[in-house]
């Protein structure tokens, strides 16, 4: 017989399955060995031709058609509703469904409009995904864990008040943000158990597989969002990152997203893992199949002041002068800095491809080009595992322990797993981590101190080290921005990602908004083997070896964009201009 | 034979009153039971007629009169310098002497305007003071410790290359910007061992006494600055502040000062006890004895862009329409919250009399005043001190020890220091706040995770606590700034400063901006003691049975206006309000 977490684990799983519209399950689901699924939607027949053109429109499209009225908020909000339900049945994202409330809302927004004469705000009408940890009044967010559920139902049911906050009886902040600028929420979607992972499996929900290559992680921690919108079961999402939990899954849809500097989303009312470490803070961030919904999304919520309701959130207003590039030469002649390595892992060969590719548009357009410097990313990654590491399981454990749930230990798939995606076989693996680093070894409140001292002392040479390619650019100002891999590799198979975080939580400790460009895709032709390196290290070399082609075809490869602590304006006004540049060496 | 520690304090000591010029000797100094020693700058004989309007001339005097060559720097200079050597020989307020130094840069400044007919910046000439632990090149910054004092000489002579970092062989950040903005730096003042005293006293220094009434605290931990600034020994001052430092200060020595918020101010390459505590963070800020030094203080350093070069500065501008008060109604009508007591002690007779002062003149501007409910001030108090007092002694012993030199446990006078102030005997105590707190308890990381936690909800309950007044005050805002005591008391008799920080720490937990503004002096007959109320504690009626107006006797008194996170330009703009009210009033 299961224990309770077994019971209420599934009986969640089967609740959420029965929120599933039954005219909307896919006639003719593709076979489970099936693994490009990409364009299931588009095909299924269940999207009439309105629906895929609206699905397939970017942000600026839909809000602009909204906002005239050519589109109705309702019929928006169905079509991507009836996609997410597909993309659903293709890859295991969603955990909360909740359409017709958010067709209610649809209907009260188009009702507003057409009496009116306005709109609620600058997103109205527009459908968008949160990620599972994101509180709205009235919806379970379970984050994966029984224990959040079980503690729903005792306080529903049996009035545990002394749990009363645990789980906000309110919305999150940000939704309250979202919804007072016009948006329409409708769906959540699936995490890892603890958040702390570059991949999407817990024990309610079960795993999130990529539609680009389902035998491949969608990535985590926000992989349900990053499934969704890869598949355009959504225009605009919302997931978190503190280690690179938006830019994983980014990278690996083909997304653009953005990790905000720390406090510029208001963070306030949502739930996470690990609260009360407050040195690298979890960020929440937009995640999009189109450029402007980056854009939109951080201007909307910034405008809306969210430092009247967060303590914590930046009294920082949008900077139009800043997005503008005024201190970036008004975007004219920038310089980029490529990090082509971080002298931890050399990454695949799609991913240096993918840096060629945006480096020769960029020269194309007249910009300049430098190598960038990796400075201690080494010791700043070691750093920043302390903090992750600090108190072991001890937080883990306190959430799954009420209800004996155990704390997930791998992400590499199971027996028992109630969705299965096709594996395959591998006579390697990528090499882990954790031996680099603290493994699990508690800090002291002193020891932690010291830990925090050394960041800081690290973020401090960090800058200096940026300001210091003043003399290297000729553009009379420093590296406008960093170009990175986001990881070392394409999306790699459901429980190997376990190497990718050294070239995304750097950024994190150092607080630089980091925003995900997709570039290219994995191609067998265009992607060969290369002929080793100098290693790093043994774990550089297994990670070579882990490396062929087949394995990751198809898998979306993109690159990051790095800028300075709070140069969030910035970083966005650049990726546009990158974008563009990308865009047009793909028609040249 | 006296332990190396006592040996380098002593030659140390020896050292700086070497510096003192013996031609700037008080001739008649003082006896040494002379309380108030407030006058004797301007009597002594030592400056003469144009050094007397000089330096008891307001800051934006100063700066047009040097920038429009009416005074010279080297004048200027020559002016402060003197009459801070006389504060030191009355209070013991210097910790490091530089004025040879200071006039070469003097005449260079004054070099610059002649020949360029440019000013170097917007601080131009103006001699600046520092609290010890802001650093500047090749001066030291003993912070009071021993160790520091040995760790340079061990650097300098003996190579100790592992210590090297410890003391910055550059400028803190704020010198170089303050130099940048013209600045002439010439003194730095005295501390508490530790930092983490509202009294001062060191081992190496000596105390420093209140030049209001010398058998007083100047306060802590910025007392130097306190009683210099006091004697307007300096025009304009640095402090720092995370408990009360600056604001103590300030308020005993009848200064303004500010406490800004969290990272406007750039720390980096300051030195600091406590380092990697970051949840409560120390700010630097300005402290001066007339408003404008404040302003100007915060706009040039802010104006420099301090987010260059230090990772930790919020890239913020000085946002000149928040100063001008365009989201409190353009400073017409105003609300403000008077938190008359804290729920935790009542404060004496003269505290409540200030309070009642500015309320009168706010009402006679037509500005609304209200009473504000204190929120949970005492939980907020509780956990801030659990965060200060996380890791015990560690950190503190791992800064003595290396000499043998112990950590101060307590302010009370010993016989054998160095300079000694008038006592009175006193047959009362004020109550320690150490026994309602967290005492000696040493956390580990996950706890310490925990009072992080809780002090986030803290913020955002105190956040809703705010926004909710929107329904009081009636000019359709939240309440524009709450008006506050700094402490329960003025400045008490040395050893005595025991309950002080409630009213100062609550808001450095919640990372309010706070700006002390200076409103009254003890007077028997205005302030007698009245009839007890009901007391919140043993505690509380122990603080009320200290007092006796002829105890605090002609100790300036203050009080503090607080605004909401990253408001540092409003609090500044409605405090220039509120001095003007105040100022009318005394006319009038």
């Amino acid at each position: 017989m299961p224990g309770i977490w077994e019971q209420l684990a599934q009986e969640k799983k089967r609740k959420t399955e029965a929120l599933v519209p039954k005219e909307w399950a896919l006639p003719n689901p593709p076979p489970s060995d099936q693994l490009d699924v990409s364009h299931v939607p588009d095909q299924c027949g269940l999207l009439t031709k309105k629906e895929i053109e609206i699905t397939n429109s970017p942000v600026g499209i839909l809000l602009a058609n909204l906002a005239s009225r050519i589109w109705s908020s309702v019929e928006v909000t169905t079509a991507f509703a009836k996609r997410a339900i597909i993309a659903h049945q293709l890859t295991n994202c969603l955990t909360e469904i909740f359409i017709d409330r958010a067709l209610v809302r649809a209907a009260w927004l188009d009702d507003q409009l057409r009496s009116t004469g306005k709109t609620v705000g600058p997103l109205h009408g527009l459908p968008i995904s949160l990620k599972d940890q994101i509180n709205i009044k009235d919806i379970e967010s379970t984050m994966g864990l029984n224990n959040h559920l079980f503690l729903i139902i005792a306080n529903r049911n049996q009035g545990y008040t002394s749990w009363i906050g645990k789980f906000a009886e309110r919305n999150a902040l940000l939704v309250d943000i979202l919804e007072s600028q016009g948006a329409v929420l409708y769906v959540k979607t699936n995490v890892p158990q603890t958040l702390m992972w570059g991949e999407t499996f817990n024990f309610i929900f079960g795993r999130t597989a990529n539609p680009f290559n389902r035998s491949l992680t969608s990535g985590g921690s926000s992989g349900g969002e990053g499934a969704l919108l890869g598949l355009k079961g959504s225009p605009l999402g919302v997931g978190s990152d503190i280690g690179g939990s938006i830019r994983g899954p980014c990278d690996w849809n083909g997304l653009y997203g953005l990790r905000p500097s720390f406090n510029r989303v208001p963070y306030s009312g949502s739930v996470n893992s690990m609260e009360g470490q407050e040195a690298i803070l979890s960020v929440l961030g937009p995640m999009s199949a189109n450029i402007e919904g980056v854009r939109e999304f951080m201007k909307s919520v910034i405008s809306a002041q969210p430092w009247n309701r967060d303590p914590m959130a930046l009294r920082k207003k949008w900077d139009e002068n800043a997005y503008r590039l005024v201190e970036h030469g008004d975007g004219g002649q920038l310089c980029f800095g490529i990090l082509w390595r971080d002298g931890l892992f050399h990454p695949h060969p799609p991913i240096t491809r993918a840096l060629e590719i945006v480096k020769s548009a960029l020269l194309a357009k007249g910009h300049k080009v430098i190598d960038w410097e990796p400075y201690k990313h080494s010791e700043i990654y070691a750093n920043a595992d302390l903090v992750y590491g600090a108190v072991g399981d001890d937080d883990f454990l306190a959430d799954t322990m009420p209800t004996g749930e155990p704390v997930i230990k791998t992400m590499v798939p199971r027996d028992d797993e109630p969705v299965k995606w096709p594996t395959r076989k591998l006579d390697r693996e990528i090499p882990s981590l954790v031996p680099l680093v603290s493994g699990d070894k508690k800090l002291t409140g002193y020891e932690l101190w010291q830990v925090h001292k050394e960041r800081r002392q690290l973020r401090a040479e960090y800058l200096e080290h940026w300001q210091a390619t003043v003399s290297k650019t000729g553009t009379g100002r420093p590296v406008d921005v960093i170009l990175a891999p986001v990881a070392p590799y394409a999306a790699p198979p459901h429980g190997q990602n376990k190497a990718a975080t050294t070239y995304t939580a750097v950024w994190n400790s150092l607080d630089y908004p980091a925003f995900v460009l997709p570039v290219t895709r994995v191609s067998p032709e265009l992607d060969p083997k290369l002929p080793p390196p100098v290693f790093y290290s043994d774990r550089d070399k297994q990670l070579y070896d882990f490396y062929e082609p087949d394995i990751f075809m198809n898998a979306p490869v993109s690159i990051q964009m790095v800028g300075r602590t709070q140069e969030d304006e910035a970083v966005i006004g650049i990726a546009e201009l990158v974008d563009k540049a990308l865009k047009e060496q793909r028609i040249a």
